[in-house]
């Protein structure tokens, strides 16, 4: 690799930067590192480790090395290692908004090294522009063009960088080689304007086209430009797996029930799908399935997504991140001519945007790390104190979708976890937001039922048989101890298949 | 009173009925009730004791008593004794959606004789569109006039009413000549169409009209056109006490600290209220407050709005229904004239919009039964099983405000129960929703803060002093087992306070 202050000299990015006031900017990330001070709040470009800037985090974490300082770091999602890892391992973390999966990270903020703030991801860039976090000091972004304008042109997500770059005192552009300029034209960048003066947003279908092409930016904002050839670090996808795969069947079944029902048209409703191996599964799934004409208005876009495009069944897809696997960026960037004509990046804020989910009616597929008879996910945490991710978009879609969907494994662990509890450690997703349930077991759809009946269609429907009957033993001990009130709980036992888990090793008695 | 039998012959409702096909349709709330069969899926108007359907559903609870069955019951939220106490009491409900208030309903979901399905409140008009809930059979909706067309001119709440006429297989009106006809006009009727047709929503200030003023009916729908004198049985509002002033003082510095750093404007923003008596205080604070040219975009208008129309502070105020206390009702009518220039009522699915509301920037004021030291919030449950009234709209608010206010007591029951605790017995707004914290001791101001720095905050400014040292060692003593995790929970004592309240009738050691 190369030295990271000798990167400018190396790699040309002169044609990349059309703005010619600019030219004369161009500087080593060493350099730009150096423009960001100690206690800054600094927002970078990212979600999921896609489009994150990496040059400058990993030379500010070299800096940090040498002369210890923290900073602030806002994200748009997860990032990479060279941002996450390098600068928590740096001790340079001193807040982390809104969401990450850096093991490293991790362990820091379940340490109490770093202060982590777990947020709905539509959110973020509101509150920052509402000024609820302070003033963003600078912003670092990811482009694959700067426009004769400064405007900034993103990589492989857009996140919450138009929020950064409008809200920043000053602005670092990352111009990464590796990303293809075949990524123009795919962005759609709409920033709302703030309370009173908001209209709205004026989207109506999936494939609609709101903003503009590129990121709008002054250019006497932008402090550094800084040449990067480094590419996305992206994460594998766990294979998928006979449980995964039943999951999807489970599904397809489902909606095909609904089609038949009148509820649901036949080309289904806008498909969003989580984070992850099991969501992937699912999206895979159904390019084998029966439902043609797709549009998916999500916020990533994983390896199943190109699966669906390849399969002629999707019109749009709609997200403000690519999230291939290694393969899958490959496979990307290698038929991306293709890819481009159903691909929309656009800000989280409007991929996420919960009033648009309403509107446009997604089906909004999450998982969970473990849910509750009487219908609460919990998403973020392990045994209840234990950070795992972070909510994510989860919450931006799960209340506002049509169809609300969450899919776990029935168990983890070998069988000694349980993912269907008698109440969950943390709620992310109250009973209020969920109907329905999908394990390699079956479906639970609680829709229009009661507490205690969504406690029996849980148990009967999703738990793994080894669990069924200590959970039924639960519900029926509740019901008696309270008289069947509403949502009946043992306040002594709630809790208790956790307590076993971390002093035994097992959810089992 | 007059027997339910006899009330169409005294009543005279043809001047109220302009449809001259319906002139033939007035009958007893006798005969009306005589249409609807049993297990018949029924849609009332009213929302809060106010504007519900009373005479129809009195004489179905008396042909109940004499002919056990029982139907489904769906209104806006709330209603009066005379549809949920009689039905209940008449054991006439098998199904009930999506709120309630009624102490023998509670009494009848609290024991497995009523199944209740407690729900985000503006998400009921679309679900029962979407058909997720089965078809509606009959809608019993409370006017003040029919026109000429067969539209609906509604009282004092609009509620779900338009969708249950749009939906119902057939439609039965109360004209209730207790309800004054300057009502007319006071209402803006939209329903939005269904995914994937549905356009946004086009309000962009509180005080947009966007609809109708009356719900459109095709008249061929309506069976019965049934008389009604009984006024709407208000419920009385607690007298704002020093800790509800306390409360509304520290809310006030709040917002002049927010117009200082500049995160709100001068005259606020729209401002959302909750039911209840705290609520009502803050808002009545509001009127002997600094701010002008407020507007109110809410889900229900108590006294305390009249206190601020009255001293000539609001601009508008929007909600879907009237909920004054019985000397709040008479003050209403007795200066209808010019309330009527101020107030906007709307169907629920948009007074509680989520999308509008975030579109708008709502400041959401709710009351909480208790929350936690990390900010979950528990509006719902009694001691973890008991269900008291139901989410209502609070989850439509908190989570797509612009500043979303929690407020209650710090102690309930005589100190016996503290309002903060180590982590609620229901979640129904989990931490990534909330905001700011207010009790009679202070505001906790937790925007951006990670979870165990919340907890701090939240013991220091909103807790009792009888709690604070309790609390404080719940915190530390987690924070050592979980070696400082993200959330730390002890699994044992995290329910620990309600389960020794349940057995000394105290939460203290």
């Amino acid at each position: 690799m190369l030295l990271l202050k000798e990167m400018v000299m190396v790699i040309d990015i002169k044609d990349r930067v059309k703005c010619a006031a600019l030219q004369g900017k161009i500087v080593t990330a060493y350099d730009a590192a150096l423009l960001i001070n100690p206690n800054d709040k600094v927002g970078i470009s990212g979600f999921t480790p896609s489009g994150y800037a990496k040059a400058v985090p990993l030379a500010l974490a070299e800096r940090m090395e040498k002369e210890p300082f923290k900073i602030d770091l806002w994200t748009g999602a997860s990032v990479g290692d060279e941002a996450d890892g390098a600068l928590t391992r740096a001790n340079g973390i001193n807040r982390r908004f809104p969401y990450q999966t850096n093991g490293d990270t991790r362990k820091a903020l379940n340490s109490g090294a770093v202060k982590y703030i777990d947020m709905h991801l539509s959110t973020m860039a509101q509150n920052v522009r509402y000024g609820f976090f302070g003033d963003l000091d600078v912003a670092i972004v990811e482009v694959c063009q700067i426009n004769e304008d400064g405007s900034l042109v993103p990589t492989t997500s857009v996140g919450n960088s138009p929020t950064f770059v409008s809200q920043a005192k000053k602005v670092i552009v990352e111009v990464n080689v590796s990303q293809p300029l075949s990524l123009v034209g795919m962005h759609d960048i709409y920033e709302p304007l703030d309370p009173p003066h908001r209209k709205p947003i004026p989207l109506e279908t999936p494939g609609d086209r709101i903003g503009t092409e590129a990121i709008p930016c002054d250019p006497s904002k932008i402090v550094a430009v800084v040449p990067c050839d480094v590419p996305d670090t992206t994460r594998p996808l766990a294979p998928i797996d006979d449980d995964a795969k039943a999951m999807s069947q489970h599904l397809i079944k489902f909606f095909e029930q609904e089609i038949a029902e009148g509820r649901l048209p036949k080309n289904l409703l806008p498909l969003q799908s989580g984070v992850g191996s099991v969501a992937n599964a699912v999206i895979s799934g159904l390019a084998k399935g029966p439902f043609t004409d797709l549009s998916i208005y999500t916020e990533v876009i994983q390896d199943g997504m190109f699966d669906l495009i390849d399969a002629g069944k999707v019109t749009v897809c709609s997200g403000t991140a690519l999230s291939p696997s290694p393969d899958g960026l490959k496979r990307f960037y290698a038929n991306i001519d293709e890819y481009r004509k159903k691909i929309i990046l656009r800000p989280q804020e409007i991929s996420n945007n919960p009033g648009i989910a309403r509107r446009i009616g997604v089906i909004a597929m999450n998982t969970a790390i473990e849910f509750d008879i009487f219908g609460n996910v919990n998403s973020t945490h392990i045994m209840g104190s234990k950070m795992m991710n972070g909510v994510g978009g989860s919450g931006d879609f799960a209340r506002s979708a049509y169809l609300t969907i969450f899919c776990t494994n029935s168990v983890a662990k070998n069988g000694d976890i349980s993912s269907i509890v008698p109440y969950v450690s943390h709620v992310d997703h109250p009973e209020h937001d969920t109907m329905i349930f999908c394990t390699e077991q079956g479906v639970a759809d609680c829709r229009g039922l009661s507490p205690v009946e969504r406690a029996r269609l849980i148990i009967e429907k999703c738990a793994h048989p080894d669990y069924k009957p200590m959970l039924t033993e639960y519900l029926e001990k509740a019901l008696a101890a309270t008289k069947n009130a509403h949502t009946p709980m043992l306040l002594d036992e709630a809790l208790s298949w956790h307590k076993r888990f971390t002093e035994t090793g097992s959810m089992k008695k």
